[in-house]
């Protein structure tokens, strides 16, 4: 018996399948150091980890489709903060922010429909418009000029009568771009012209460094009906085993449409949502302290591969990843090398090859991302096990002697 | 803007689109018996609350995408108690029987491909179905004889080259037919004659009655190459809403395929997780004493049900539900009614209309599932409110004098 095509067409997740590679590294005895998943070394608030300890109900009951409502309350609150007016209706909690992005697509398109994204972009997107038969239709930036948005012409040479709309990530997984008011109107601007939608993930929406202040997509009054914002707890609380995501907007029919998919997997998980509800409750300073430590971070990694001979790292203003060319032919045969047949001090990188970053056939294959998400001693020796296999690689493998 | 055409052809789901009016019911202080849905008034075993409560990770980190090893281990023991000898990597931990449905027919089907499904059938495995764009191929059994499983003959004459399995329910939602092990295997000669999965719905496992025992296709070694088992943790621990549930197959390749889509939503639930393997350790007395009251109650609503003029029940052998005819016009304009227009001594019963829990239009228009999830005063009242409301509803709505 056979698996569906769709199914065998399905990459599996690149930034997975080097796992058993690494647990055979670690069985071995070498420290693996995790750059590859998002996956931080942050504690969740306690507010969080207090709440799940004080569920109390007798019976686990099934919740409310679109989410419970104190949660969606509470969100108002946060969003507030970002001066953005919202109303409980305009929100539905979903199983993460991969839930709202298969819900997403589902409901806007058909088989066939497509959906412009900037690549390179967060890979799941595309097994979840593989699941819904969405077209990705990509438009490239380059490390050349620190992937910064393609131009509007660009976008628009893309946009067919199949187009459904435009999904970006900002700040960006996993270039670090953070799309400024102007990047975004202008985009605005192109969907109203084609009257497509715009969703962008914002899941990242407090990391931004260097003193660049975030804009919300969410934020454009004039183009409301076309706007849906995707969001999650998992990186601003570092709460990523929760599963508890967003879907965000003022137009109407979206969130009834969603509804339906909502209804028939009955609901959000419930106990993380209490959790989730309690980690909004953590001060200001909890996410400011995160932000400056990732802040930090960044700056420890990128400082220390920059000087790696032939590494270039775009340097990212916002969430946790850069992008990095490395100086060998095949950065998965790069990656798999380090954890099969490398260490260093009993230690070695992990790290997801970009190629499957990107729609395109043949980018990225020299790219890595890197997820500056551990503590900066981490950092440091992730760098320096670099620096020694990709020496190691160019000379075994590549048989090249620098 | 408009939304997909799939999404537009999505049922608003029927068990929930009446909850407006069940809302407002409330409002005016009218007690609304919720019959309507299967959410057990029953406690989840305690060690399952005490783990979420003894919670204590500083980080609720990332599991693993095909569950985490020690609920997957827990599982085999549980299992083994119904003489199943699994593997751990048989096993994947899924958001819920909903997601293990919606995977299974996305791993197995590409878009209209058909799955055989016997009708009445639980009608959110439509909506998965639409999800993935595959055929539900109806398999029609009626309130004539209980509900019984169609003939073999049936099911064959509904395989075509684009059928790739059948899907049950057993013990079924919603006619709480069980299936008997000559019938499976009926079935499973049937699959394997023409090289397609049997995939079964097993969530209510241990709701057997009457003394009927319950035979599992995951029993049948001769074909465990094209049997898939969906499970949960919702209905026999009551934790509906905790969404932690199983897809169990030996067949590896369906394992490593659905693993894909696992990646790319990352991970199920962590701290639900954590309940449902605690769930597993409470005494074998707890599923007993669920079952033993599951009985109890049925029996109390189709006595009390069975009295009513014009009203006939199914007399289920499992789960919690069974399917009435109604003397009514339509189901579900009786159901609004009950909601809307209906008390009795301040009470009043909400039910699911049973139209949609067929794919063939046409059926199902005057009868209603019953969930029988309530203690038994409120099933006795219930059957009153019953009793009374289609008095009022055939006279003042149908125009009818009894």
């Amino acid at each position: 018996m056979q698996m569906s095509n769709r199914i065998s067409g399905f990459q599996c997740s690149p930034i997975r399948k080097l796992v058993p590679y690494a647990r055979d590294a670690v069985k071995k005895g070498i420290h693996v150091i995790h750059l590859n998943i998002g996956q931080p070394d942050i504690k969740t608030p306690v507010e969080a980890i207090k709440a799940i300890q004080g569920y109390n109900d007798d019976i686990i009951a099934y919740g409310i489709s679109e989410g419970e409502l104190y949660l969606r309350r509470a969100l108002l609150s946060y969003y507030k903060k970002y001066g953005l007016s919202l109303s409980e209706d305009d929100i539905l909690i979903t199983t993460g922010g991969s839930e709202a992005i298969l819900f997403v697509l589902t409901t806007l398109c058909d088989p066939f429909d497509e959906f412009i994204i900037p690549e390179p972009f967060y890979t799941n997107v595309a097994t979840f418009a593989n699941m819904a038969m969405v077209t990705l239709r990509p438009v490239t930036s380059s490390s050349d000029d620190n992937f910064v948005l393609p131009s509007i012409a660009d976008f628009e040479k893309k946009i067919n009568k199949k187009t459904m709309g435009i999904m970006l990530c900002s700040p960006n997984n996993p270039t670090g771009h953070v799309y400024s008011t102007e990047e975004l109107r202008g985009l605005l601007e192109l969907c109203r012209k084609h009257d497509i939608f715009l969703v962008v993930d914002e899941v990242y929406r407090e990391f931004c460094y260097d003193g660049k202040s975030f804009t919300s997509v969410l934020s454009f009054s004039d183009y409301q009906d076309r706007v849906i914002c995707v969001d999650s707890f998992s990186k601003r609380f570092s709460m990523c085993g929760a599963r508890i995501g967003a879907i965000v907007t003022r137009n109407k029919e979206v969130i009834d449409s969603v509804l339906k998919l909502s209804q028939a997997r009955l609901c959000p998980p419930v106990v993380e949502q209490v959790a989730a509800a309690a980690a909004l409750t953590a001060p200001d300073e909890y996410v400011e302290n995160v932000r400056a430590e990732y802040e930090r971070r960044r700056n420890v990694l990128i400082s220390n591969m920059q000087r790696i001979p032939g590494v270039r790292c775009s340097l990212p203003k916002g969430a946790f990843y850069f992008v990095a060319d490395l100086p060998v032919d095949d950065a998965e045969r790069f990656a798999l090398f380090m954890l099969r047949d490398f260490s260093y001090e009993g230690n070695t990188v992990m790290f997801a090859p970009a190629e499957d970053f990107y729609v395109s056939k043949g980018l990225g294959k020299s790219q890595a991302r890197f997820a500056y998400v551990l503590n900066e001693n981490e950092l440091v020796m992730a760098a320096k096990c670099l620096e020694k296999g990709l020496k190691a690689y160019r000379r075994t493998v590549m048989g090249l002697s620098d």
